[in-house]
């Protein structure tokens, strides 16, 4: 992996909050990666029997009061543009507050219920197969009794399949009722967790396949990366299995008991990711302790082979500096091994036993 | 244990959810590993007195109204037929969303109450030998004030006793409670992670005692696998936990008192099985520290056999290379001991001292 | 340590339970580590004013309905007997499922209230001073109105002080209440908590002192079993707090006001048990270190020593083979100090200078 | 990083503590880091229409009572003059043990409610670029109906902001609430807190690039360093959320309505910075592994390298030694290598022989 | 630190039990540390404006019955007269298993409430400088509506301070709720604690400046006794917060409303003991990782400075062995170079010229 790509890929904790500093709770402004472009709006209208749909529409076709037994869905795609924000907000109702978590794109995943409307602030991940990392975008959902809100940074088809079945569905039963619309937003955003789930369980098992295969020094960022991407996943898990917990268990009349099933199952889904979740963390931190207990293996044996080399042939140098040594032959005690007509046989033959030694002692101790 | 075999018995976090995603809530698609064959069918109709059997019963027998006093117990085997599902869930009156949870067998332990059935979702675990790992399938249980329904993913002999005590067992006074029916199939599962715990107890004891004979590179591969398979009974049986305490505690009237003794009783028992895993989560944790050290031991061992080795003959080496030197000899104070008639000897002396010298400091230091 | 015996006397998370698979729920079948012999029965009937025992007595003698005003104490050492077990708990009314869990001896330590009795399960801790190791029994203890039931799963003297004070003790004011009695049972069982915390705080202590004096392999296997010791005792203490916690907080009309003190005085024993076994969990993790660092700390000096040895002798051999080199010495280009009349002792000085050098160079990096 | 610095701008856990033993609770003594000068005092008195300020006032203008209507807030900036506080805080009525928690600078955040005033004590966090640290002062709150206190150790302009939207603001409809004056100065303080964590990213960011480049001695020390201010900041921050939310959920008349929400969004805010804080802290723990595993493997490398050059010299340097042994060549079996005329060319070409063989060794091992 | 002193110093989990096993709960026998000498007792007999006091009294003057509207002080220095605590005990209406308490040395510390008085158990630190160490020693603290009585282990200066503000506080309103005079001890001790945390806190950064200068074995048992002595530290201020809190939100009428104001702050107080030692903990846990990657950093240095040399001069060794090998130079193929006019010359430039590649190359591998 290329330096400046891991660079790019890197999830950021929050977003540059400078920009934000010394101005008043409430005060808009966008504080998010920088983006360009006009923001581009979807709105769809419809009762039981019939689907008004408005593509890339104006600001104010979003603006709408839907007829009564009717449900508007504006679909925001982009929320860098503050003036657009608050004149939908305002429209719809939605305190300064909640729009200014809309435009600082920071959010911890959150449900925030009023008397009039409720505020879910989520997180969508993606996982980007060309940058080999999950991105993570804020999605804000504020449904009211005939309207739904949908903000998102960009233009993605996380909801495509979705707004198909809304034109398939007639008559709109169950989505007549808007909590039930913003219910099933929620949940294609979730179900959207098992397939970055998947993909990084792909990632784990060839990790671990190649980590019995030979450690490499670059697995070891592997599993960094992996750590921080799991870190970074469950920073959006966590807090919205809370708040799904909260909106099932919420008394809110903007909640109907026919969703309320609903949902619960949605919190069966975010706890089964957790759970996924946790159990990739576990089994990170195992991968790490096999990279690492690997790796001192691998030394064990590079340090094994140099000592039974050493320690084999150092006696062996000595033995042959000895037979080198100059001392001085006309005195019969000097070095009478030299002047023996088997003297170099006998070296050899002295040398071969202490080879044989040596590794019948390595052998004793379970070395080779 | 080869690689291919290794990777077949690896248990997977969840299925492959791709298949699913952009569905709506409740279509039943089955997600799980692939399997084929017809899904086979045991009914079984009693009362006090009387009990008949359909093995293998096609699915028309298995949609029945059980007569007053009477129970049906419908066990079906395999669950990769939506059709064959949809149709029994719908005799029954089983929520879709319940009858999509029995379809994606990727499902946490849980249970749900509703006003005319008790959804229970469990894991069974079977320590298959053959593979040298555990098996985790879903089985399935609702039940009602007259019947249970019981799914597997495949045929297994681990309700077999149950159906013999149930044909033995005239007349049927508890099992005539469709909530202890239930129990019963809920306990026979319990009853089998026992087994498994014991199966995996004997690999951790037989690891430490290899463990203690020689460290093994292989010995971190089994202490790895284990702990894997820990953590996946783990994220079995905490939630089973939970889900057999909210049936304890429960006010459903599908629920009787004397079957809840049973169930505290069982409860009793799920603790007693996560109590063993978390010790032998613990245990294997303590196992890899004893390998770790024990590596590093015998490491230590290797490198003080080098060093003693290597600072013994060093400095005797350097001896004999001195008096293989070639200085000139007609000057006096060149090299006078290669001249004197006891040269070599002495050589040979101040090599053994040398050696009896480090020897000495080598154990005054306990290395030796 | 022997290997037998370290196998030996290694406690088991429980026992076999295949023989119990099955079976139907409350089936009377000892589960436990095989034993042989009578189960030997003691019984303790008083008033205020009299005391007839019974000792060894048949089972017959057991079967008593006391006196209005007197109480019945039942001790029965020895559960491997299903029959007597059996005859016992039904005479006295005890529930199947509790008859169940006498029998079974791997139950979690637990309190269970029916309106008839107060059923008591936990384990009795010897320290063995000749295996060197923690013996764990299990004793259940029930209680009625009346009467007292204690099973052990052998003959020990725990219980011999207490029978002794209820001998002295006249009249036995307290003891009239069953539940004095059973608290006193308790209260001698968690006394002997503090004993076996005593024998481990005295292995650990020693262990602290021979690990500042020379770290070894042995301490190793020492620490570990001193962890997983550690671990079956906090297996047995955990759940015996929140059982007497519930017996403590229990507004069962068994238990009176007078004792409740007494009960609240043994949860604050179970808590200092508790404290006092986290203590020494964490103590051993710090031992853990301790002897790993210390083991780093050898290996560090064994290499210094090396690397010292070498670093001098490796260029002082280089040195001394140059001047063994057969270059032609008829140039006068070629080793021209072989000629020089104080050559040899120029090599010498050079020798010794490398070696003052490069014992500077290791004092100034603080290596020596 | 000099030494002098790095110990200057460790955070301390509290101030000196010893002046203060043995004096009686409530007493007031400053006891924090010394300072000099005269305490400066700010007095901003508004009403909806009017604002009057005082700088560097004396104590006696802060002694307001304000118009009906009105709200006086007094900026104390230095509480090491325990006079001016106490008359200050005396006429505002606040208690002896508040007033003491004030001058002892090492207070834990949180929040006290009495009848007659709210008191909040927190940290002011602010990354000192000059120190490469992070500066902790003590800042506590006091607000009733028409007064708010705020304490500084020092003069900073982290509310200098606040002031001039007081400036702007007429009418001054929400300051007109003393609990939105007192939100309004915690959440200005707050905001300051993710300056400091994005300060603290960075670093984190550039440590962590530097590391994949190059492990050194020093980011260890930078690693250790980050860890502990993380540490820190997290005993500034955990205690605050807790504040705020007792803030948020208090019932108290001086909080209003309108003001909760700003509350509660402060609240989310508090759990922004805890959960970047508990990031942060796990990416420096993966960040010490990376570190740890570099140096090992760097470790590694050089080994190898000894290893490689060691296991093809030694052997080599044995059969030059052989070759340079005396043996007497007079008899024939005596070296006869030495005499064949292409003895020296066998001789090398052994020696690239087992050069060659190492090399492939080596390779099939892959250690190259 | 010498080895005898390190034993004397080590605090003991708890004091032996032995001596109690076997006796009836609540029977008085000692159980501490051993002691010799008289019990000394002081009374101290006051009134809004009167003060008697008795130094070293017999046990009779401290059976008092305070006037009304007056309160005594029975301060008791000892408890290793089980007679004396008896009589004391008795007259103040103490129950007998408080009394045990009282004289086993080893209760955890703990708050409870009767009728009639309010019994503490906490624990006094103090920091002995000859030692080294931490002195632990066991307060009780028995309060009623009229008299305070306190249990001290031995004679200390602690409440010195107390009595003298007792003396000079004429009239004394507050000490004339004997609750104020309790909270006033416990919090005298409480103030001892921040002495003994300043001491660690002391130790701590002297230990970190020295780690950073030289890495040595004894630091390794000075963290491992800082950690041992934060452990002890820990397990005496958990259970006083948990104790305190329950005095703070008690209902007893023994306790004053005026009081409760001062007991919130004592809580606080604890509070903050506790965020400190979890911080040294923590701090603690840093400085061994700081430590054992010195250590490791150390040893790659040596290990580097030996694979330098040793690259460096084992190739040289075997060129200088090359040309002392002995080929017969008759043959012309047989080591021309020696017979080169400046093959000695051309030896040493290659020589110079392999160490030159060599250091080039390690410092391109950034070795050097």
């Amino acid at each position: 992996m290329s330096r400046r790509r891991r660079q790019r890929s890197r999830p950021k904790p929050f977003p540059k909050a400078a920009r934000k500093i010394g101005l008043q709770p409430g005060a808009l402004v966008y504080v998010g990666a920088p983006r360009e472009g006009r923001v581009s709006i979807e709105v769809f209208e419809y009762t039981a029997t019939e689907l008004r749909e408005g593509h890339d529409a104006p600001v104010e076709n979003a603006l709408v009061t839907p007829a009564e037994g009717g449900i508007v869905w504006v679909d925001i795609n982009g929320v860098h543009d503050p003036s657009v924000i608050e004149r939908i907000g305002r429209h719809y109702g939605v305190h300064d507050l909640n729009l200014e978590d809309i435009l600082h794109t920071g959010q911890r995943p959150r449900v925030e219920e009023t008397g009039k409307y409720v505020f879910v602030v989520m997180k969508m991940l993606r996982f980007d197969p060309a940058e080999g990392a999950i991105q993570t975008e804020q999605v804000s959902i504020v449904f009211g009794e005939r309207f739904v809100l949908s903000f998102q940074e960009g233009r993605h088809d996380v909801l495509d399949p979705l707004q198909a079945r809304l034109r398939k569905q007639v008559p709109r039963t169950r989505f007549l009722n808007a909590d039930y619309l913003a219910y099933s937003i929620i949940d294609a955003l979730v179900d959207n967790y098992f397939l970055v789930l998947e993909a990084i369980g792909e990632r784990l098992e060839g990790l671990e396949d190649d980590l019995v295969v030979r450690p490499m020094a670059s697995q070891l960022q592997s599993i960094h990366a992996l750590k921080r991407e799991l870190l970074f996943m469950r920073k959006s898990v966590w807090p919205l299995r809370e708040a799904i917990s909260i909106l099932a268990r919420s008394e809110s009349r903007l909640i109907h008991d026919d969703t309320r099933v609903y949902i619960r199952d949605l919190y069966e889904h975010t706890i089964q990711v957790i759970d996924t979740v946790e159990t990739y963390r576990d089994m990170v931190s195992g991968l790490l302790d096999v990279y690492l207990s690997s790796v001192s293996n691998r030394m064990n044996e590079v340090m094994k082979v140099l000592t039974m080399i050493a320690t084999i042939f150092i006696p062996l140098s000595f033995l042959a500096g000895v037979y080198g040594m100059n001392f001085d032959r006309s005195s019969p005690f000097n070095m009478p091994e030299l002047g023996w007509p088997y003297g170099y046989i006998l070296f050899w033959g002295l040398a071969l036993l202490t080879v044989a030694g040596l590794i019948w002692f390595f052998r004793r101790r379970q070395w080779i």
